[in-house]
């Protein structure tokens, strides 16, 4: 049997960290070494870490880029190592790094570079044109780049057709809510259209506001998943290809004979000599680790995303404003999974329309999590404001300038802790607030990480009912889910007094942000007319807002970052 | 002699505000007709404004913009009019629509799209593919848009070999300093290199960040400049083009004539008739506006750009917090440029540790401008936070933490005045602050826009000194540009305690941020090494500071804004 053992190390890198990068691609290097792969894959652009934005632009970065995948290439011996860097020729390329018994072989330029959503890639580099295949003694294998697979009539159908039995496909892919099932359907379904194995391998970890879920996965030439790894954590996966059944599969194929043969004319071919001996002993069994409802990836996602935000910019601790709410409570939650609770401090700062039942339920929370808590009463400082204020705010109304006013003293204590003992705040606005405006600038926008500031309310609570089930008991108290949403700025205050229902305004809000749907066609649908133009003008005219606050997880198709770009001067109005 | 009459409008158009922009282009085709023009051009997507970004992803954006464009071809009776538009076919096109008597006529395709710098178009458009021209009549001329005529074996070049005497070229060009003389020599040096006259148009206004300068011109085959219009305002120039001494010079030119007979056949021509009569009387007086030295362009950017920010957002006044420092005066003199006084509130907000130098200077400036003036002393909110901060702070130094709650108290009361009277707030901070994190998030950094965000601080110097010179009088203060630089949030600070000689890091800032040196690189301009360090590591920590920082005009090569794409979550260090 002609077999083929691969694997795929799945490591979480950091951007421009080239030391700790290396030092996890060397691990790897090692564990294949020690399984007895002769093939072993690292994610995209693993080297200088995923995406590394405009630090392409400084030589620096290029050249420590380059002089790390020379020291791959070194520790490369005995078999062959697929590694992303960023390729430096009489331009700048997302690249592949084919390394082969301690040196380079060769190398793949990705072809096919996204420009769209969260991805810039046209801004740093020039398309690859060339669609290679490598023959490993009586192996043909190819490799391509993330974006590639995607294309039916890609890359993976030119190097299959010019004979590879094998497409090794390195990728730093974002995660979103239901993506992962979507793109091992993909897969799949390209492997079968081409009758070819396929190793996929994924980035983990949080960069910035895109999660890298991993997932990495070797399906065979029927579209059958061999192996798949696990989600949002560093693992190693590996399976043992049978090429024999890959051969018969396409010889019983006749309209593909004919185009292989012209196709291999023309796809660069390049020979590595086999540097070690084929596998012996019984094939890996099969591993597939199982995916996550939608609720408990997105979970997993806000977790690892936070992690690494506070981990690989240096911090320690974090600390989160307690309202008794259920979104400081998810926070909070959130942040005691990533980080242990003894790095979290909650701080509660009531104010006089502080109701009884939510700065217990602040204080239980924190009890019920076992983090520090700390309470800080604001009354005294709005009184400062008051009086500073006197003068000129004589004679005009009390309005929404005084709530403004509670929650940026609530802004200034949280910023205060955090530079007197660096502690990392983590803010707790959801994107159904943000998406309206329904928060303050410097106020409870405040801080370094907005945790969920891509989750819709209503995931909210479902996000909190996971975290009481996986507790086993309950976490954020029952009242918190039971009482009405209120920002306590004012008496009875209660957030459907400004706004729709929740679902309702999800609802609308999904239509509009993610789909780009026009007013009509979100009326279409049966929602009330004045709602849907009230809604889409908050929306709009709280641009200004969204600009100036920190960024978070992205767990939708298009969260507001780097995947939203309107103008802030925009006077269009769908009517 | 064969004779054309050409109109440039040069409108200052608003994204999305398609009632308006339309209003405007049909003034400048009365403009055009009663100045007896056979041709008149408006800007790139002067019909949505420019750049609209993500909202050419909204249907009804896209649908109201092929209206406005269909009210503006009717307009078109008696003469051709070129207009910038997004065009959708099978995908959509950054195009230029060649209207005639009444009738679209013919449209372009923007070939080269940038996407580098400030630039995304490969986000939203296709780039076209044909060069055509366009004969009126007797004339032949063409279109393109902006990016396509930097290139010099581009649109331009093809389209006069193809015939075309006159290239109308449509632009919306951000500004910065040096930029007008630089652009203005290329578009010489394409028309004399291609034999051919050149009409360029570009935007003017602010839109966010980007300032348009306007600067249009007309430029005939030598590479002569017929006429200059202003820069930062509106304006209309037109010229008659002397299409005999286009002709005369390419006859003289033999290696021309064999090209242009391949060229003509292939690029597509498209006839018009010619629906005025040529212009009879003298032809118009050149009218050559002098152009502006760097000092002054960049005054008025930063006055242009804070208008159209202000008035385009829909707001009346401004509040500014003066410190009697050299940033707070230059932004409020900017200001009542910009808006008027009466229009613009100076608000000082003094602790005990401003000094009665500052203090004195603050309320001199507002005399001298003639703005009101508020003082709101800050001492005893200070007090407040420190009582509510005991407990927690206990045993612990006074550090940066007191000094950043200082000017968070400010910035909390700036936004409560903005809250109540619904002025936008303009930040004071300079570039070389924002660059190095020497300012408070929340606190100077609170308000709507940052009028000198892009101004290192030694142009700032400059740009007060221009002021009084223009003012013929004393405005700001002399002994505010004497005392040496301070926050003033501690007894005895002052700015180069932290920070290097301004002279110094200004130049380090440049090489590092504008030109993406690395750091051997400044040292070996003879910086020294310790401080060329510092100063690079302050940039690199510093990112989630600007990410949450609000807009401002860009006015250098590279501003902290759309341009700078850095990672927060960043281990590269260059060392």
């Amino acid at each position: 049997m002609k077999r083929l053992r691969v694997g795929l190390a799945q490591i979480n890198a950091t951007v421009g960290d080239f030391e700790a990068n290396v030092a996890k691609i060397l691990d790897g290097i090692e564990r294949a070494r020690s399984l007895g792969c002769a093939l072993v894959a690292f994610p995209e652009l693993a080297i200088p870490g995923y995406p590394p934005e405009d630090l392409v632009f400084k030589p620096a970065f290029i050249d420590a880029n380059l002089k790390s995948m020379a020291e791959v290439a070194r520790a490369s011996r005995g078999l062959t190592v697929i590694v992303g860097f960023v390729d430096k020729r009489d331009d700048l390329f997302n690249a592949a790094a084919i390394l082969h018994d301690g040196t380079l072989a060769g190398v793949y330029h990705k072809q096919y570079l996204p420009n769209y959503g969260v991805f810039d890639e046209n801004r740093y580099y020039q398309a690859g044109r060339e669609s290679p295949v490598f023959q490993l003694g009586d192996v043909t294998f190819a490799v391509n780049v993330c974006e590639d697979i995607w294309y039916p009539a890609g890359p993976t159908t030119v190097q299959a057709m010019a004979g590879a039995e094998l497409i090794v496909n390195i990728n730093a892919s974002p995660f979103h809510a239901g993506k992962a099932s979507f793109r091992e359907r993909m897969v799949a379904t390209r492997a079968a259209d081409d009758l070819v194995c396929v190793a996929y391998v994924n980035m983990v970890g949080g960069q910035d506001e895109l999660v890298f879920d991993g997932s990495s996965m070797i399906v065979d030439q029927r579209g059958e998943c061999l192996v798949r790894g696990r989600a949002f954590e560093e693992d190693f996966v590996a399976a043992d290809l049978d090429l024999d059944a890959v051969f018969h599969a396409r010889v019983r194929d006749p309209r593909r004979r004919r185009e292989q043969l012209a196709a291999e004319t023309s796809a660069p071919r390049i020979a590595l000599t086999p540097a070690a001996a084929a596998p012996t002993g019984p094939p890996l069994p099969p591993r597939l680790v199982a995916p996550l409802s939608r609720v408990e990836e997105t979970f997993r996602a806000l977790v690892l995303g936070t992690h690494d935000y506070v981990r690989k910019n240096g911090f320690k601790r974090v600390a989160v404003g307690l309202s008794g709410g259920i979104d400081s409570s998810l926070v909070a939650a959130v942040a005691v999974e990533a980080l242990g609770r003894e790095n979290v401090t909650g701080v509660t700062m009531p104010s006089p329309y502080s109701s009884a039942g939510t700065r217990r339920d602040a204080r239980k929370l924190a009890k019920n999590l076992g983090v520090d808590f700390l309470s800080l009463p604001i009354t005294p400082i709005m009184r400062g404001f008051t009086r500073a204020l006197a003068e000129p705010f004589k004679g005009v109304k009390t309005d929404v300038t005084e709530e403004n006013l509670q929650a940026r003293i609530r802004g200034n204590l949280l910023m205060a802790l955090s530079n007197k003992f660096g502690w990392l705040i983590l803010t707790t606005g959801n994107k159904s607030e943000i998406a309206v405006g329904y928060s303050t600038l410097y106020g409870d926008m405040a801080g370094g990480f907005a945790v969920i500031k891509d989750v819709p309310k209503t995931h909210v609570y479902e996000l909190c009912a996971l975290v009481n089930e996986r507790a086993g008991r309950e976490v954020i108290p029952q009242s918190v889910f039971d009482r009405a949403p209120s920002a306590e700025l004012r008496e009875d205050q209660c957030d459907q007094d400004t706004l729709p229902p929740y679902p309702e305004l999800d609802a609308i809000l999904e239509f509009y942000v993610e789909e780009d749907r026009s007013v009509a066609e979100i009326i279409a649908r049966g929602f009330p007319s004045e709602i849907v133009r009230k809604v889409v003008r908050m929306v709009d005219k709280n641009e200004y807002k969204r600009r100036q606050g920190p960024i978070g997880v992205k767990i939708t198709p298009r969260a507001f970052g780097r995947d939203w770009r309107l103008p802030i001067v925009n006077r269009f109005q769908d009517t």
